[in-house]
């Protein structure tokens, strides 16, 4: 049975099936239309049978939600993409911010997804074991002086720390500086993992250290995960210990 | 086919079956025995036939991951089943530790899950859409001090902060200071949301402000998620803007 006229905003997870959820491939399933950006729609298309699929580029996210909410008044099922976290710098809210500026009373569904930290530190061992922050090095929308107070107030609280968008093209010097700031209370030996593509085709990880993190290769398709003072390596797994007498 | 001895450390998100991982499932499938807390053995136990279940009382994690290497050593295939992510202060970490303290060299995949924050983002609407933090206010093995700072931190950052392990029987004070820490930086107003049992049987959700969040039941099945500088309430959502023009 379809329910009627209903937006799903799908956390995919870090992309293959496999650790998509239950609802998630269910919602895909009841969905007549899948909106997303391209490169997740890929992910996902031997789930996309017989559907309305509009892929669109990147940054053009208040587009897509309003895409969406068109064929939802049309009295389509719709289902939009998000990779990981339908939550975490996903477009559940921009999806809840358009309905709202638009007056609208469309049914909304959030499907929660494992977030790229998540399937980062499973890849790693256990990095995240204790208190974290996550943070986004994109400026895009976020003026760069508070990302840097947020790295600066994380690093001092010693938080384990999960970079998402860390570098791209178009944006390279905002790691280095992130380094830094983390370097003025954690020691260079801190373990660093760098986890491309995690859980997904094409992963790469490296366990590293704050000295030496920006030897190694980061892009946009990578999180960077910075251990707090206990963070140990063994045997190529990266552990934070919670404290328990083992 | 089944891969023999090996140990699955297995996040089953916040508890229904829907918001488990493909992977997770098939883990389970694949375990001659499964270990867990008996609550999160409840949850998933349609999915356990046939199988060897050993459930144990809470705080009882070295003990439950020395077992689970002793069955795994004896041949058989294991899965330690946590809540949400078992990367999040779950098994992965103490799993890993007791395999090292033991000097074996046995498999360990870790499964991520869903992580109780998501769940309850999904459940509020989309309060976790910028840089955010996670900290547990359980003070069992992390000294309150810290904990502390790690507030303080969070909320000169403005950081969107999800609080786990709020409050129990022996632990009432903790939220009062915590809340208290908050409003040295953020406002009164500034939205809380309160969620029990996210996306699972007996879900109950409210959404309040940092004023009034202590009138509301906070309990050990509850995830407390306080906003940032921008988040706002609309229509029974909890939503924090990313900064896109809508
Ligand atoms: C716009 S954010 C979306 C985050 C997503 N909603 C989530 O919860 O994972 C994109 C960033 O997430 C991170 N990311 C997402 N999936 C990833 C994966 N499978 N492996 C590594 N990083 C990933 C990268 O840092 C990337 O730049
Ligand atoms: C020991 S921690 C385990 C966290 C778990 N590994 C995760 O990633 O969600 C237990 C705490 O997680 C939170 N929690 C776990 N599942 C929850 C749910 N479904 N709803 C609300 N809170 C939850 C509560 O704060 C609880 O006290």
């Amino acid at each position: 049975m379809k329910s009627q006229n209903k937006i799903y905003v799908v956390g995919i997870g870090p992309g293959n099936r496999e650790h998509m959820s239950v609802r998630a491939i269910e919602a895909i399933a009841e969905a007549d239309v899948i909106i997303g950006y391209k490169t997740y729609i890929d992910l996902i298309k031997d789930l996309i049978v017989d559907k309305e699929v509009i892929d669109s580029g990147m940054r053009k996210e208040v587009e897509r939600c309003n895409l969406t909410l068109d064929y939802a008044l049309q009295g389509k099922n719709v289902a939009i993409i998000s990779s990981g976290d339908a939550g975490v710098y996903g477009m559940a809210g921009i999806m809840l911010e358009v309905k709202y500026e638009r007056n609208s009373d469309v049914e909304i569904e959030v499907v929660p997804g494992i977030t790229a930290a998540s399937a980062a530190s499973a890849v790693l061992g256990a990095p995240m074991m204790h208190d974290f922050a996550v943070i986004s090095l994109s400026d895009l929308l976020t003026e760069w002086e508070l990302i840097k107070k947020r790295l600066d107030c994380a690093a001092m609280g010693d938080f384990i720390v999960a970079l998402y968008n860390p570098k791209s093209m178009g944006r390279v010097h905002q790691i280095e500086e992130a380094r830094e700031i983390m370097m003025k209370y954690k020691a260079g030996s801190t373990p660093v993992g760098i986890v491309k593509n995690a859980k997904r085709q094409g992963e790469q990880a490296v366990i590293t250290d704050l000295e030496h993190m920006l030897e190694h290769d980061i892009d946009m398709l990578t999180v960077v995960v910075i251990g707090n003072a206990h963070t140990y390596v063994k045997d190529g797994k990266m552990i934070t210990p919670r404290g328990y007498q083992i």
